[in-house]
């Protein structure tokens, strides 16, 4: 129906849908409560005033509320920023957070790639003073987890330092006020043609040998040897570059430690568009999956004093997941369209009340269960009900078991039948089940 | 920090919240699974012409989206009219779902009475034709579940139907058009003085004599009889209401049946703000309490058909859980800090590396655990930390034990030490918890 459609780039979830989105959410919650996280919770809309200049060029995809006569807000762009200010509003100098929730954003939707305008993040962020890297090797150590929770193949997970991009921009001379728009353009080197991105840089303003330069360091992409590279290159003479090889270099040895260095690499075109990044970055996904990146972070040192609160800068490392990302990896292969365990059908009549005392017990013992509301129903379409929504048992209400104060319980896996006492019938559904 | 407030009427949820929150919503969903029902989730915003003309007076409190060059949308303001348009838009005949989020009200707010601008509701609603009270006598079920669930102590579920009320107001002489606007007066019963209804209903047209004739009936609320009473006084003779009262006898014996009428009441003084409902309306709470009704609900067999698809009328009924409101009766006494269960120390030294790698070990076996980031930490801040957060057990890393394989396992429930090899750690940690 055209008038009943949902606004574009959002979708309604169907059970089987919200199901799956049940199951992937609870499996990142798990691993994030074994790192030792707490949730905490921000609203939906935050002042306006708070997302201002924190994503680059996106943000005129953040959607802002009306102005209907008090504060002007806008929905939440990503659970970094929120976070940041959380703790900048709260004083909190330490605190390892998990935030699971929708965030929103005005950008062209693309329903297969899992891309739309309202989308589930779920966000693991370290804040506090750090012995160097070791943060930073936790967020690497909680995304390998996660990517294997699912199961869904081989993954990498890519390491950059935003320090090592600005040593590159310094080197082929770019101005340092341009180095953020710059680096919105080599973030798309995993979407655009070599043509289209040299177009970018030069309506950037670059000059044909930068950019000729900004290719060649990017073609270091697949260098297992990268860093090594990079310290008899020229940038590696820079202090800040220097600094954050021999960061990459820690990251790289405590990961071994916390056995999560094999599909970590390094990759010097890793940019990310958003502003806020100040030390390590993040992207991580499947190989040979068409949703792009699943997990995307970094290191954020800056944020909180950004947020207006001079003196407290919080350092910060973290990362989010794209969960419907993995949703539409996993959405093809899933089918679960009920967690009913019984379903209380009647045969030679409506049995109406019977069926209600059968289904009290159930439902007392803590067992699913659900029966039929029409006034009319062949038992040949209940055990279709049941069969087509894969419940695994249908108990009989009759009139002869029922004088007898039994029931007939059939199991649809094996389709054996027995009679079985009332009394008796939830010992018997918790043997079947 | 003022410029880093929370839009108003929003909050952040602490950690302690945030737990709270998913225990309370974790324990609703299991209910909901029980009765059979399978999840949906709709978007947070919707076609704004989707929701006007559905909440009467309260329609004012709707939160409109910019319009910034495309559909013109609203913040949903409840999660019934959202499941209405999923039915419509499907043409689904017949569900039973749940969906859990947050809905989103320009109110004035009282963190106090758990009434944020943002809140959670958690709904259960039954569609598709049903025996007569079959569904509505489930939903009570359900309602009374919920309620238990919890531990508060008692409470009440109050019934009435939509048609007794109008029924009254026929017989005193409303006009039909305006049973809405003046359900919406009767609606404030419990929130106003008897005076500050008078003015009310005066200014809404009624004469003084239509007043008393109200107020005759709605003294009625605590009467046990009431269904008899209303038999025989005179809109006994108005066909819908003995149709109303009919519906309401059965509901009754379905009730017992199911054993859930103990704490079931008529209340022909309930009359419920919102437009679409039709026949049983509901609302409960627990005695006692300040926060005012926890759950709220009703049938609404028109509102698929009210969204502008004509002949798919799809009979409804349900109801809303206020989790915001049961959240605040239970905030106060709930400690929760953390999840965690191993806090990995050290004495005599940073002992990074041997920490990290004992933490690898408990993180691999799903055992939650989190250890320092700082390069200074005395013993006794390590263990001053454990037992604030209400971790049960520490395991001390030190330079002895390291060299022979082993650490140093602390119970902090019973503080007895024990040395364990580095291999039997997680079996120690299992049995610990």
């Amino acid at each position: 129906m055209p008038g009943l459609k949902t606004p574009k780039g959002t979708t309604d979830e169907l059970p089987k849908e919200a199901f799956l989105y049940e199951e992937i959410i609870e499996k990142i919650r798990k691993v994030f409560v074994v790192h030792g996280a707490t949730p905490i919770s921000t609203p939906t809309f935050e002042m306006r005033s708070i997302l201002v200049n924190k994503y680059g060029d996106d943000s005129k995809l953040i959607y802002n509320l009306s102005d209907q006569g008090g504060e002007i807000c806008s929905l939440r762009y990503d659970l970094t920023v929120p976070f940041a200010r959380y703790l900048a509003s709260k004083k909190i100098k330490r605190m390892k957070r998990y935030q699971i929730g929708k965030v929103y954003r005005r950008d062209q939707p693309s329903v297969a790639k899992g891309r739309l305008r309202e989308f589930v993040q779920a966000d693991f962020d370290i804040a506090g003073e750090c012995i160097a890297m070791m943060a930073d090797a936790e967020v690497i150590s909680c995304i390998d987890k996660i990517l294997r929770v699912f199961e869904i193949g081989d993954f990498t997970i890519k390491v950059n330092d935003r320090r090592i991009l600005t040593s590159i921009l310094e080197i082929i001379g770019v101005a340092e006020k341009d180095y953020g728009n710059i680096c919105s353009t080599i973030d798309k080197l995993d979407k655009m043609s070599v043509d289209e991105l040299r177009k970018e840089f030069i309506q950037k303003g670059l000059t044909e040998s930068q950019v000729l330069k900004i290719e060649e360091y990017m073609r270091q992409a697949g260098n297992k040897n990268v860093l090594e590279y990079l310290e008899n290159d020229a940038i590696g003479s820079i202090e800040r570059c220097k600094e954050a090889i021999c960061s990459m270099k820690e990251l790289f040895r405590l990961c071994k430690i916390l056995g999560c260095d094999g599909c970590l690499t390094v990759d010097v075109s890793l940019a990310r568009g958003l502003d806020y990044y100040t030390g390590m970055i993040i992207e991580a996904g499947y190989i040979g999956k068409q949703v792009g990146s699943v997990i995307g972070g970094g290191r954020y040192d800056n944020l909180t004093e950004n947020l207006g609160v001079k003196g407290v800068a919080i350092a910060c490392v973290g990362f989010s997941v794209g969960v419907s990302r993995i949703f539409s990896i996993l959405c093809e292969q899933y089918c679960k369209e009920s967690a009913t365990v019984v379903y209380v059908g009647a045969s030679g009549g409506l049995f109406l009340d019977e069926r209600l005392s059968i289904i009290k017990i159930l439902w007392g013992a803590g067992i699913a269960a659900e029966t039929f509301y029409t006034k009319r129903s062949s038992f040949d379409d209940q055990i279709a009900y049941a069969r087509k929504k894969g419940i695994p048992v249908i108990i009989v209400v009759g009139e002869s078991e029922f004088v007898l104060k039994s029931v007939q319980v059939i199991d649809l896996t094996t389709n054996e039948k027995k009679i079985v006492l009332i009394e008796d019938i939830v010992k018997c559904i918790k043997e079947l089940a």
